[in-house]
């Protein structure tokens, strides 16, 4: 693999949908694939696509094709799927919910472990606790956790986000709608909705 | 404002983070903002702020800062957020429920007006009805929608995506972690839980 710090974001963000679609053909039963097929489910160039791959080896041979398995599990490796990581989630409401709902992550090895908010009603969600924020100290002393999710309101996001850092988190995945600086050593990736969903506003405004 | 043709998406992309921390600044009854306190919210630079704001023409004098009240609401008109519209979701799974059960869109004029499953479980969630989705043709041809939220399994994304689009559906939130191709009179904005995730695993593993 080439120095990772070379690595573009925009292929970085790739690698998760070559990911999903070597699953769906893998689900399919089909076993080569060709980087003019990938190319096209992912809407990019045959060439982009073998320029992504270069960045972590090639991945094999141009014109046989890729071993649809392998280069799953390849891929796999390289985003960190082929263990499973502890998780929780701060903020017990909507999204936070959804999140402990769902199947999915889980079957990726992202397991919720617990969630906690400043105002709990219910005691659990689809058998995940949840637990008063006050908790969240003793709770991450007793616990390994790798992944924290904040789920809470814009406007409590940033102070979540001190606390939970200054208790040893260094992995923040974000929902709240506004930027959150954190110190070098811990990584965060923001995945905001309503952002999503106001760009498709626009766009939909401004249609050509 | 200059043609829409040449702004960029990662300008179009920051526009809501704009409107998110004007939203705040409003909130907490600060009425001017200049350029380099939006710069520092954003983690980008004050001359990147001016250049976003001059492609819709500047909003404001330099050295004066803008007026917190005139520029969200110059941004809500450039995002569309100066009206409302009616919305659909296909799938009712949990991603489905979590969008009908978050009050923070309707706020917005975002309104979630039914929810359609192959496997209709509940009749309605949050007061929002669920219906088959072999109701899709004639909910649509009897109501007025302008945005449909895909909500389904990677592998039915398309085909919902299809049906759809021949409903006279032209502005898609897609949530499913697959590419989805469409006409080109048609806006898609895909947001993938899943590829944030991933993303962040990758990150997370790589850590310098």
């Amino acid at each position: 693999m080439r120095d990772n710090n070379v690595i573009s974001d925009a292929v970085i963000k790739r690698m998760p949908k070559y990911y999903s679609q070597l699953k769906l053909l893998d689900e399919k039963g089909v076993s080569k694939v060709s980087s003019s097929t990938l190319a096209n489910m992912l809407g990019i160039t045959a060439s982009q696509v073998r320029q992504d791959f270069y960045n972590f080896g090639g991945f094999g041979q141009q014109g046989y094709g890729y071993d649809v398995k392998n280069l799953k599990k390849e891929i796999t490796q390289i985003l960190g799927l082929d263990q499973t990581y502890n998780m929780i989630v701060v903020g017990a409401g909507h999204i936070g919910r959804a999140l402990a709902g769902y199947v999915g992550f889980a079957k990726e090895g992202f397991e919720i472990k617990a969630m906690f908010d400043i105002n709990v009603t219910d005691s659990e969600y689809n058998g995940v606790p949840i637990y008063h924020t006050s908790q969240l100290e003793k709770y991450l002393s007793e616990n390994k956790i790798d992944f924290a999710v904040i789920a809470t309101q814009a406007s409590a996001a940033i102070e979540v986000a001190n606390e939970i850092v200054k208790l040893g988190i260094k992995n923040i995945w974000n929902f709240a709608p506004i930027d959150i600086k954190v110190p070098g050593d811990v990584v965060i990736e923001n995945i905001s909705m309503s952002e999503s969903l106001f760009v498709l506003s626009y766009r939909a405004k401004n249609r050509n």
